[in-house]
């Protein structure tokens, strides 16, 4: 094998109850990248479309990852990578993890496996670090699982698949504007009431409860988020409206998506995902702010060969 | 059926990272409680063995409980009561919510089981209120309930009855010191950083999951309190060396037992339990405090008719 076609799907971190350690991934929406087997060690940028990034690799979330992943297994060859970004950078789908993701995932191909899918993950992080300032992993472990993971804990690294009830699907929006990733973590204050820390983690282990057992009117009871959305709310126009359609419209929930701008809105059925995308386009067709909006089924898989 | 008799479990609440939310029942140790149907309306305490309580129905845990179901329900007759409490008061074993929730529950079965077990910890928790000073569940879910609960949310109130793993045992250890409710609450800060609030939420999340999945090593990974602990530990004298010894020998996790003085050990199977229990005894042995300690299985059952 000298050449291999990924798929990287974006994905919906923190999904309102579970800020920093809840997931999911997209269904067909995603980036794709090829990695060609070289001769010569290390990582090579040989092209990206779709976004102005670095081709440099250690400015470059797949070229750290994929040489975080290099060093660990002390390869006497190396890759070269073509990016084709379908994700907005900064738009809130978990872009970054998805280009990191890809480069790891890819990488074991070509080895056949050696790697867990939670040791790939961790190595992802590598590159997460260069695009957010830290290592984090809560686009990361969707994109590479799929379905809905849950970092339990960092030390040691610890990434749970959850169960997926057959019937989930979920509606984004993605407004045009730009909300940093930098902005949205100082816009929290360091300190929460204890009393908010309590009725945030009886909702995520709702939630949790509830994907086990598919039990939908859980899931939606426990789709709410005390801690963070209170302050980053202000960062994304028109948020209460949409949250406000979205709810009216018989989704399951409705939230920021990772640190915005994207917005989320999960739901049961295609159908309901549907009414609730054209709720959610009028809301800001009748504004200034250009959008764009998906209906995905929550995928079951995270990246995949597509050739 | 003019009369019933009624066992009641003790309860472990918080189990470390589920503070405010998550408890469990334990098998064989409890209180047990007479109901018997009388013409006059309201709740009337004849007798209470094994501590020193108020017969007085209003300011009576049990007498309170009562009359809230009994108001709801509006029945035209009322019920006497005698208690035998085997549970020490204010020890950390749910001693007050085993005698809120037999009653209700012992209500409920006089009529035909008219109401859920989830109406029945509702109306129970106006008696909690009494012993406590803030209505909260639970202690009261698991005795209810039986098995590991789940409080998801109080408004509106919702309980989860989460899966039992088929081995799990529990090693309990009861100082005969007292810590008061009131000042276990209030040596906890008003405010928490968000750090610590998502690593505690994260591993309340992992547990659920291993409860779900029967992970005894996700469990024990899980079992830990960034919150509560580093505050309350210091109301409970020799618990680091408790805590030491419990971990040594193999417990999936250590901790504070409601708001102490009791402390719980979680084990894999009831060898394990006994050796937990043995190591714990001679701490405490050696010191000056006298202690009792039980080794159990956690029930599946919660409140039940022994006549």
């Amino acid at each position: 094998m000298q050449e291999i076609k990924i798929f990287s799907p974006a994905t919906v971190a923190n999904v309102n109850c579970g800020f920093d350690t809840l997931g999911f991934a997209l269904h067909d929406i995603g980036d794709e990248m090829i990695l060609r087997k070289i001769p010569e060690r290390g990582i090579k940028i040989v092209n990206i479309t779709g976004a102005d990034l670095p081709l440099e690799t250690s400015k470059n979330v797949a070229g750290v990852a994929g040489l975080a992943l290099l060093e660990h297994l002390n390869l006497d060859y190396g890759f070269e990578i073509e990016i084709k970004k379908n994700l907005r950078i900064g738009g809130g789908l978990g872009s970054s993890a998805a280009s990191a993701a890809g480069v790891v995932f890819g990488i074991n191909q070509f080895l056949k496996n050696p790697l867990s899918l939670e040791e790939l993950t961790y190595y992802g992080m590598k590159g997460e670090a260069v695009a957010s300032g830290n290592e984090h992993a809560d686009n990361l472990a969707p994109s590479i699982f799929g379905g809905f993971t849950l970092i339990t804990s960092y030390n040691p690294f610890h990434v749970v698949q959850l169960p997926l009830p057959s019937d989930l699907y979920v509606t984004i929006i993605q407004p045009h504007i730009e909300v940093k990733t930098k902005d949205a973590r100082e816009i929290l204050p360091e300190k929460v009431l204890l009393k908010d820390a309590i009725e945030q983690s009886g909702n995520l282990a709702g939630f949790i409860s509830g994907l086990y057992t598919e039990d939908y009117k859980l899931l939606a009871e426990s789709l709410k988020d005390v801690l963070v959305e209170p302050y980053r709310k202000s960062l994304i126009p028109l948020f209460k409206q949409a949250k406000d359609q979205a709810i009216k419209n018989n989704s399951l929930g409705f939230g920021i998506s990772g640190s915005g701008p994207s917005m989320f809105a999960l739901c049961k059925g295609e159908e309901t995902a549907k009414n609730v995308q054209k709720a959610l386009n009028k809301v800001y067709n009748d504004s200034e702010i250009n959008i764009n909006s998906y209906v995905s089924k929550i995928s079951d898989v995270g990246c995949k060969i597509i050739s």
